[in-house]
């Protein structure tokens, strides 16, 4: 019997691991099937999502969406179960980012028992769109969005105080359209004029509210150049940004061979760090 | 009768080769005349197929419409027959991308004394304006077209992360909305809530969904303040791939014999560094 | 008589200089002063006109509009004559681009003595605001818009193609719209739908058409990451085409003291053209 | 007696610097509590402004946000009369521009009492919100900023002539779509063409004048391509003089001292050309 006891663990253990790498393996052929069917049962579930909202759809299919969506709900139970069994720190995996992800999007079903099923309860699925990310980022698009992610990140200080910016003059200017304009015409109250002033001002011009003064229409008017012209402004610090990491990466001489800092040029003859002689 | 028959060969051979000329020649005066009228054919058919949509043209003009429509299709079908006997090859043009074009270009009207002429198959001809690129193909705007195609092309991956991410966003916040939103205010399902964020987002704004709730105009002013913001992303990967290939192209004058130093143009005579004559 | 021949002629020779002087001058203080005035009464005739356009103002300050109307057209036929007299060659400046200009601003006016006096009459004094360019640039402005207008011209060939492939898939997807999209909604003919999709692919976005069927929307939210995408080629190619002017007139070195030619950088040693050596 | 005066001035002196260390003060604990105890007083002021203009949650809470309102302007006018006491100069800091903007600050509340209240005195109170700028301008966003501002600043000029071209082109091209479409399509008169224009041309494109001629919207999709295309040229000055202060800024080491050669970086130890160490 003592005997029997270690064997039972590992036999636990090799399983555990065997799940492992199903579920958290990539580069294994077991392990890139799962994230694929992954993949497409996300995909689909997430597309049952949108259709259940479409009402003549869910009038006709009522049924078969709330089977489809039970198969998939079952699915992602036994996935999270694994998940939890095949982790070492089970409590770390639960209370992570995806872990939450993952609970939540099984959730809903199960609460239906419980509680009358709600618009919030069945739209909450949609969040298991963001499990996808837990798959994508393990796949050749990390490279490129990385990229783009540091070019961001380093003018996120600039686009913060542009769009503090934005904000101060959408208070500032929706106010005095709420005094120029009447109520009549939409501006029933600053909030409102802001909101207006927004729509205005990144140009995207919903119609439906507009000034129908004159002094409205002209102040609309200078605010859609403004908006028109400072559009350029996160363009430039973004442009700006990625121009300068491209050249930051131009560099193609090989490290130096003392202190292996890289040389600021290609034909940089001395290294900038220690002073050693490059060939 | 032996010696008769190389004639007949060669007359058809003759007149496969003339017919090349003029179809496929560029640098001909023929060639040239042909690819002109071949435009403004290909243009005048065009504008006929939008011309016949529009209601009150239509009912004044059908007969006209109709007369030269017909006109236009058998001296595209001439023109197909040509194309089919000039070739050397013509089962490779039948099936390439072009001939089919071109078999598409006149089959309405020939279907249409078969079954009754629909709405799709009148539209259908307006694919003969893809036959412009193969006339433009082999003129002057190429160099510009594909240097602006290289610079797409460099920035697909990056633009690809970028739409992908813009879907990922307008799903989400689609769904958000849709809860926040009442049906009344137009957003009836998360497919339509999706179509609105997109909307959105590119800073089209129809206005013909748009959210009344407090909170939906506040989610909606961060949507905008977003899309704004992130315009900026595709624009500065173009700019810098742009201003990338533009300073990569600057010099392809050979490196200075005496010094090695690259010179700073490409019509430099002397080396800027140590003076020596560049041949 | 002999002699007060020639003293009559030097007469009319004195005043056409001084003429000359206070309209073609710009550096005299009479040329700065009549530009000025011409400046003002350019600005506020063409005030008048926008004015006149205003049904309730029009209503209210009838006699008065039309009077002040006749005021300016007195002062610019003035103005006209001398324009003639002072010039050496009358005729070159009577057809030249604003010679031809200063007459249709003054037309209006005398024609509406013989015909009954239309819109489109009226609107042709607009055309005035056109002579604001002659008198702008002869001022500070030409430096600044020049550079502009080098960048522009430098990159019409880009923006060419780029309109050029713009009306091409304008077209197409029109088609397309026409096809899926049903009269209800909008999409009345082809070149109705032509016009919606150059409201989408540019982001304006009225909403007086939009897509209802399901088809109809994936389509246009496929056009409009399309247009938000694509926005960012003409500004690539702008920007790169100022960036680079910029850091073409970067070099403060001195020109070459053999052959005057600019150096391509401020470390240069030797004349790129001649071999020169710079100190 | 003598020197009891002294003291009292001393004790003056005293609280009259301890209220500006607190007031103007950064560095101490005081003077930061100070300022984040403003910052919220006066986000929570421009809040209420925005509220009392809410018809259903003035009707509600009229009572209390009047009461808030004048707790506000009670502790801004002790503000306001201690600012005028601790500073050295009282009318210097009166008519400086922060000194009206705080007086503007209490102003309504007070007039209320002898003039009925109006849509305008209430609204003043939103430039309150300039007082954020003096808070703010003493913390760590004034480097970000100022760096966009030098940025903005050195591409004015060749933005105010690009504005100053937009508002041409509109005139214009309001004046043509004025005499083009007809009244009853919104073009009323020419100025409420210009404004249409200038919704066009700036992509914002509410919808609530759009062209229903041929014509017409062949003018109006014209200029949305103008609109589409130009945009690129404010963001390209913008763009450009970014990288441009970007690349002017990275090095601001001095020369070394053996070669002269420039550093290619501040951190350089050594020279990259000569190896000479730098200090």
């Amino acid at each position: 019997m003592i005997k029997k006891e270690p064997t039972k663990k590992s036999y636990f253990e090799v399983l555990r691991q065997r799940i492992n790498i199903i579920i958290h393996g990539v580069n294994t052929p077991a392990g890139k099937l799962f994230d694929l069917l992954l993949l497409g049962v996300i995909l689909l579930s997430v597309l049952l999502v949108l259709l259940e909202t479409v009402e003549h759809l869910d009038n006709k299919y009522h049924e078969f969406l709330v089977f489809a969506e039970w198969v998939i709900t079952i699915f992602f139970t036994i996935e999270y179960v694994l998940r939890i069994i095949s982790t070492r720190k089970p409590l770390k995996y639960i209370f992570s980012f995806y872990g939450i992800i993952d609970f939540i999007s099984i959730l809903p079903m199960y609460l239906s028992f419980f509680i009358p099923s709600t618009k919030i309860l069945s739209v909450v699925r949609a969040l298991r769109l963001l499990r996808l990310f837990r798959i994508l980022n393990l796949g050749n698009f990390t490279g490129q969005a990385s990229e783009l992610k540091l070019a961001i990140n380093a003018s996120r200080t600039k686009i913060t105080v542009f769009v503090y910016f934005i904000f101060i003059i959408s208070i500032l200017l929706g106010a005095v359209m709420y005094v120029v304009e009447s109520k009549e015409s939409g501006f029933t109250s600053i909030p409102t004029s802001i909101y207006w002033c927004i729509v205005t001002l990144t140009t995207v011009g919903y119609g439906d509210i507009a000034p129908v003064t004159s002094l409205g229409k002209a102040i609309a008017s200078f605010i859609m150049i403004l908006g028109y012209g400072i559009i350029a402004v996160p363009t430039g610090i973004v442009t700006a940004q990625i121009a300068n990491s491209k050249s930051k990466r131009k560099v193609f001489a090989p490290n130096c061979p003392n202190c292996n800092s890289q040389p600021l040029a290609d034909d940089a003859k001395f290294c900038s760090k220690c002073g050693t002689k490059l060939n």
